[in-house]
């Protein structure tokens, strides 16, 4: 089979062996795959990466222990944990030490023609709705993450800092929860994206404004994204952080003390009401896909994932 | 009338004309004060400040419109909020954005004879209470504030990060609310003081743990405690953030956002509790005084708090 492989800064494509799943684990094939910042920050070589990457997929399951998931098409939650830890106890798999997690640490990801997967990390895709919406469950449940960690009022205003792949999604998720969200960033085209949906945008951005929102989400992926955040947020606000910076981020923090303000960190979210909320429409995830290649084509794929601007970039599999 | 002067890195003793009192103000003739890290600050020309600093005090009112101040022995909370705005309206004085603050923006300090303050920040001293108590109900207070901020469940671990006078604090005010706190530090003698109040506290220091609070309050007063705090606390945990580091702090972002963790910046706290604890006897505040000072002598008093590993430096008026 197939699959992508990173070393060195290097995406090639290699013959590999089918792989053996284990008991409780699906063979999946691969039939549409998102480029993820994170992908191409492990191509270049975050977290030591050697391997295959891919963690936002839509596969058809090929063999399993569940009968009923035979044949069907799924997504998958990235984090495999151990099942045994106090973290797996409380329901925290998703911090279980011990965890490997798909196409990032110790499993083989998704940008292959097969891989492995625990069965409980499988949701099945609504008929209704297409590979390619199916494929933003994975990222959709990361933005929506931020609803389980903080309460944000009905008809609050939310400012989120970035209009990259993960701020649109975040903006529009927040949209569609209740909130007054004005999406703050760089580029017309994907901003125009978010307006269609609905949330407020400003074009040209100017500066940032000083101290007036109470919820601000920093979805830069840039290091100077945070301190931007901290300072629209009023005193005793909230700044949610999603970008994964991999360098240590220049804080000023003492205005974080001075005026009293929460920063959160937010990763890994829920896929069921990601998926009811694809599913309701409310999200334009077709009009963030920038273009798509066949898996062989990965290596060009992870160009055009990389150029400055690009939104998302899809993995296809014929089936 | 004496008063303190700090410009351009020196501490000088002034002669100054009376300050007046203005409607609702108080006029207060100083007993005791205490030194502290941002006079410390201030002197370093943080905040661009020239003039006479001092917010920790022990005062008697000389003058007020309210009668029934007028001979008493005062604290007073150092935020001087316009009372008009938004901020006021909600009881957020503290943020008020047209605020001066006592000693550090905009009204002058209390190292000096006589000084003034709005009647309504005043707290009158009960009478069983000591000047050299007394004057640690500011700081106590900052202390106590992140029993405002966050819910630590009673007995739940908690680490305190750094042994200078605030972490004393804190590590004692937590404790004596029913937190199981664990004090590091690096000096000996201030560790024992928490020690005594029934704080646990390790020694010597070894390299901070990996991962195991759910709650860690950062309070070394350095820029590298914070990434320290956030090794130390585990996955979904929270960091308060007490230090003002006048400089950007190199943060590890990418852990705050993989481990999803929450930093509270915290700063000034009320008055009401911190001098009920201070009363119930359970702050051994007394220990943590390094030396007294006359007022006039304030030159040698700086000099002697910033020393390295000074506890609390007074100084004193003589009435």
């Amino acid at each position: 089979m197939l699959a992508v492989h990173l070393e060195n800064g290097c995406v090639s494509i290699r013959n590999m062996p089918l792989p053996r799943r284990g008991k409780g684990s699906a063979l999946i094939r691969l039939r549409c795959a998102g480029i993820c910042n994170t992908d191409l920050e492990l191509l270049r070589g975050y977290y030591g990466f050697r391997g295959t990457p891919g963690h936002e997929f839509v596969g058809q399951v090929v063999e399993a222990d569940s009968t009923k998931l035979v044949g069907r098409r799924v997504v998958g939650e990235i984090n495999i944990a151990c099942g045994r830890c106090e973290w797996c106890a409380q329901g925290l798999e998703k911090h279980c030490p011990a965890r490997s997690v798909l196409g990032i640490a110790r499993h083989p990801g998704a940008f292959s023609e097969y891989f492995t997967l625990p069965e409980k990390n499988l949701h099945l895709v609504p008929d209704s709705m297409t590979d390619e919406q199916a494929v933003f469950t994975e990222p959709l449940a990361a933005a929506l993450k931020i609803l389980d960690q903080v309460k944000i009022p009905k008809g609050a205003p939310v400012a989120v800092l970035g209009d990259g792949k993960l701020g649109l999604l975040i903006a529009q998720a927040l949209y569609a929860a209740g909130a007054q969200v004005k999406l703050y960033g760089h580029h017309r085209n994907k901003l125009q994206i978010a307006a269609r949906a609905g949330v407020a945008v400003e074009w040209p951005r100017k500066r940032v404004p000083r101290a007036i929102y109470d919820w601000v989400v920093e979805a830069t992926g840039s290091a100077g994204g945070l301190n931007e955040a901290i300072q629209m947020t009023r005193p005793r606000g909230t700044v949610v952080v999603k970008s994964t910076i991999h360098e240590a981020v220049q804080l000023e923090a003492s205005a974080v003390v001075v005026n009293e303000i929460t920063l959160v960190g937010s990763r890994c979210g829920r896929f069921a009401p990601a998926l009811r909320l694809l599913r309701s429409g409310k999200i334009r995830v077709e009009e963030m896909i920038a273009s798509r290649f066949p898996l062989a084509e990965a290596p060009q794929a992870f160009a055009v994932a990389g150029s400055k601007g690009t939104l998302k970039v899809l993995l296809q599999c014929d089936f």
